[in-house]
């Protein structure tokens, strides 16, 4: 089990909810220039701060060194945004805590010494919130932070000084983005302090229209309302997203089901396909499913193919050494039966 | 039945081989010319010819003015090859006779006062010469055709004079089109006194890759030289054909049966597809089942459906009034069903 293939508010719409604190201990350099053995004696504090044999988060928690971790498991991490590209740049010092039903994570030396994070199925940010002020808690009851009593917490880079809180909400806006709306949108959001990106792919293309909103600012806003702000904008954004499917179908509507059909057809027929065209197919097959065009697929299970369809995800099934080429053919054999599989599932229930 | 959904000899890459005679009656006016009256009487020759009581054409032969057709109805006689859109152009003075089998029909007052051919499914060029020979001898034994003892036949158009045969094999030359071969091809035939056309869509463009190749010339030869040539050079170009296909899934495997599956899934999940995206596909697909990638479906099933997909053979599945979205709507419909129902016949069988 983890956030991906659980049931979730505004599913939908909305893949994940996430939020990650950024600490650091007090009285140690920041990891960029912190010595090999001081890096070795943080995680050995945050280790101990989980299993501690007391927390409530003892018996759920495991906790690895990033150089003990399989290259390719390091990758997946990553696909499931369990962990992030910069904790395996330092395997000798950096080290994961991760719960059993892969929600909270803690990083430890990754950018800062320590960065935990919650990721929720669905629109949940406040319950993904309280569960990581909780893990902070139990940490700190152990671990002296950096604090400073003007600035707040403090942080390698300025600008997760304060609070440390990251919000993220994960969207995916095929609709907005085929009526044009998402730079109109991207631009408001900007205004009341929101960024957003794309959050499979290079840089900021948003692969399979799924887009990343998150707080810019972690300063001068108390979390709970870095939260709030947060929560209200993507409210908005996901009722906007609804409508703009809504009026697709209502004003495009033959053309819509054929470009959705026709991707579905694709998805369970081609032989080859590159990461790119996957998730603009299985965007339009997410979409076409949450609107009833295509058969009742739970949006969590599409979700679990739209991240075992990641590089990673597949060399994994294969188990074996694929080049680029053979990617793009493992890829649509293994999407292509889970597409049969998930299809014959719902035709006999 | 008819040539389309019946087995015959190479159907991989021949779709029929067709033989057509230009008569006309002697001190008759071409039709171009040729008052009403007269018209007439020449169709009533004709149709006593063959429904003379005694002809073995006599029971299996319906003879019809064109005027009594419905419009929609020949549309559907130009789409399945067994009359001209001329024939059409003239209702009043216009008339058919067709046997039973669909194979053979007998136009009159067209271009020339009687134009005959027989279609066959597959390659069968001497069958085809061998049937209308005798359609031909009997028409004779009642009608007296115009003739030169050095220039043999009259007909209306002197590129018909003398033989008056015209002989053609339809051919699905998809994998020699993608290799850019057809150019050299009908270069070569050309040399040899053979010319070829697209069969479906406007002037020469080839949709689905279909070509027919004819002589081009019916003076100074015999019938037999004339059919003879035709054979050895399409035999040829068949075995041109299979080789291209063969190179192909050969040196570019994975991407051919990607391309071929793909067409698959569109053609069984689109809903909307217009004339020449429907004939590339249904090409390709023809091509994947004669090469063993898809379901053994069989090409004459296929070729069926490739006519009802047709404009007029859409209208008439409808059977109502259709626009041109209409058209592309409906037969997206009746192509997934109809796919749908020969995969299950073949997964069940």
């Amino acid at each position: 089990m983890s956030w991906i293939n659980e049931k979730g508010p505004a599913r939908d719409v909305v893949l994940s909810s996430r939020t990650r604190l950024a600490r650091n201990v007090a009285k140690y350099p920041f990891p960029g220039i912190l010595p090999e053995k001081q890096a070795k004696e943080i995680a050995e504090k945050v280790r101990k701060s989980i299993q501690d044999g007391k927390s409530d988060l003892d018996s759920d928690f495991s906790f690895f060194y990033i150089k003990d971790v399989p290259a390719l498991e390091q990758q997946i991490l990553v696909e499931k945004h369990l962990a992030s590209p910069d904790l395996m740049k330092s395997p000798e010092i950096s080290a994961l805590a991760l719960d059993s039903s892969e929600k909270v994570t803690v990083m430890v030396n990754e950018e800062d010494h320590i960065r935990m994070q919650c990721i929720l199925p669905g629109f949940q940010m406040n319950q993904a919130w309280e569960t990581l002020n909780h893990v902070d808690d139990v940490i700190e009851e152990e671990v002296d932070y950096a604090y400073d009593k003007d600035l707040g917490y403090l942080t390698s880079c300025p600008t997760n000084v304060g609070t440390g809180l990251r919000a993220s909400v994960m969207l995916h806006l095929p609709a907005l983005t085929a009526n044009n709306q998402m730079n109109a949108i991207l631009q408001a959001i900007s205004k009341i302090g929101l960024t957003a990106r794309g959050i499979y792919g290079e840089g900021t293309e948003a692969l399979g229209n799924i887009y990343q909103i998150s707080n810019q600012i972690t300063l001068g806003s108390s979390e709970e309302d870095i939260i709030n702000n947060l929560t209200v904008a993507c409210r908005q954004i996901v009722e906007n997203e609804r409508m703009a499917r809504k009026a697709l179908l209502k004003f495009n509507g033959i053309q819509f089901r054929d470009a959705i059909w026709r991707s579905f057809g694709i998805l369970c027929h081609a032989r080859v396909l590159e990461l790119k065209e996957f998730m603009t197919l299985i965007s339009q097959v997410r979409m076409g499913i949450s609107m009833g065009i295509l058969p009742n697929i739970n949006t969590e299970v599409l979700d679990t193919l739209m991240t075992e369809g990641q590089p990673a995800g597949v060399r994994k099934k294969a188990g074996r050494q694929l080049d680029e080429m053979e990617v793009n053919i493992v890829r649509a054999d293994l999407i292509r039966k889970a597409m049969k599989e998930i299809i014959n599932k719902e035709t006999n229930s």
